[in-house]
């Protein structure tokens, strides 16, 4: 379904979509790619133009808002699971509705019913994808530079305001609300798989011993990025997540 | 000042927390100590009766409402601090007031002005003594096990009902109020002094390297604790806790 908000995008508010995302995925929109191997279109000529639209009304420079491959029922998905998170920051987990979301993303309720059982499911779905995007699994062919670059974007999500107004709703309303812990749960057992892949080819090359136990040195690795956002307020640059990744690697290694 | 609540406990409630407090606080208020090398008096003999019933009014079970050595200005600050961290987990920081405050603890307002300058004083004072009594800082001569009692209490004084609300309340809180971060940073600035002498310890009896960064060491100590009381909602045992110690330790040895 095309949003009613795709149809009354005023053409500044496109600009500025066009600004935010980034032109490479104006004119190329199935490729996600940051490089420029020839000269964008002009903004007038984009075909795409209501799927620019999609990404205009909230949350400008959030990744996850950027462009996606994918039909229909993958920008509904998308409009969807933004609604979710952006419910969430503004009035909590416990005034979230299927009607309210549906009403935000401009999707019908049935929508939501026929892809989502519940709550708790459309909130695990909505974390993963915010996630996926602005958490992306690296792959460089060494291990010290993966970890480093997930720790940076780990650290970039949890300190930037909306990843910190998420964060904040939701460990306050777990406490109220058992059901975030099931989504919590899901959650990360997902992210832990996708880590996991990153530090098992890191023990594959040899950089790490066969015997590692891969989520204990996962949750030694964002531990500290979460203590220091959440609970001692000290600030996180990049050197400080590359010592954790060091302080793991050096340990691990010179056992 | 003399609580108006002690005047008006009832001999069960007494009794209540003398079973609460354990006896060895009663018959030597001053000595803070769960052996027990003389047989107790009867309750009904207890001089400092109007400081036990200090203890009654609210959260049996809490080692913070223990009785502690000090005199009628001793027991005002006590009574004005726990009400300070009722006050926050029942109604968030931001309606937090001396108003209110003075009004719990059985005090006049005028003494809570004397002693505190702000609200930020008196959250991280509050927290600061909550904490003193929860997590005591351990002195066994072996660097291994006093991080084992350590973790261990932090485990339980975090996970607990009343630890959790508090933890969750000041999480949320601190998104809109910048003032808790100045609180959180006294208080973590001073609790890092106290487990940093454990630490120095240890290092001074050569079970760690004299380059350790005790601060750090700190962190990478707490935060997986903290990361799944708060975080990844999976439980926490000793066995995890002791893990978090050994993998520290073992790997500053290893270097």
């Amino acid at each position: 379904m095309r949003s009613r908000r795709a149809c009354v995008a005023r053409p500044e508010d496109v600009g500025l979509a066009i600004a935010d995302m980034g032109l490479p995925f104006l004119w190329r929109p199935d490729v996600a790619t940051r490089t420029f191997p020839r000269p964008p279109l002009l903004w007038q000529h984009v075909v795409a133009i209501e799927e620019v639209a999609m990404a205009v009304p909230s949350r400008r420079g959030d990744p996850r808002r950027r462009m996606r491959p994918g039909g229909r029922s993958a920008r509904v998905n998308e409009a969807v699971l933004d609604a979710v998170l952006d419910e969430i920051v503004e009035s909590g987990y416990a005034k979230l509705s299927f009607e309210r979301v549906a009403a935000r993303a401009g999707v019908h309720k049935a929508t939501l019913y026929r892809r989502w059982a519940n709550k708790e499911e459309l909130l695990a779905e909505a974390l993963l994808a915010h996630t996926g995007s602005a958490v992306p699994m690296p792959d460089t062919g060494s291990l010290r530079e993966d970890l480093r670059r997930l720790t940076h974007a780990i650290a970039a999500n949890i300190s930037s305001p909306d990843g910190q107004g998420l964060l904040r709703t939701l460990v306050s309303d777990a406490g109220r609300v058992p059901e975030i812990a099931g989504a919590a749960r899901t959650f990360w057992s997902e992210r832990f798989a996708l880590a996991g892949a990153v530090v098992g080819r890191g023990v594959e090359r040899g950089e790490l011993p066969p015997d590692t136990d891969v989520a204990f040195l996962i949750e030694r690795l964002i531990a500290p990025l979460f203590l220091r956002v959440l609970v001692t307020a000290e600030p996180i640059d990049a050197a400080y997540a590359d010592r954790i990744v060091d302080a793991l690697l050096d340990s691990a290694t010179a056992g």
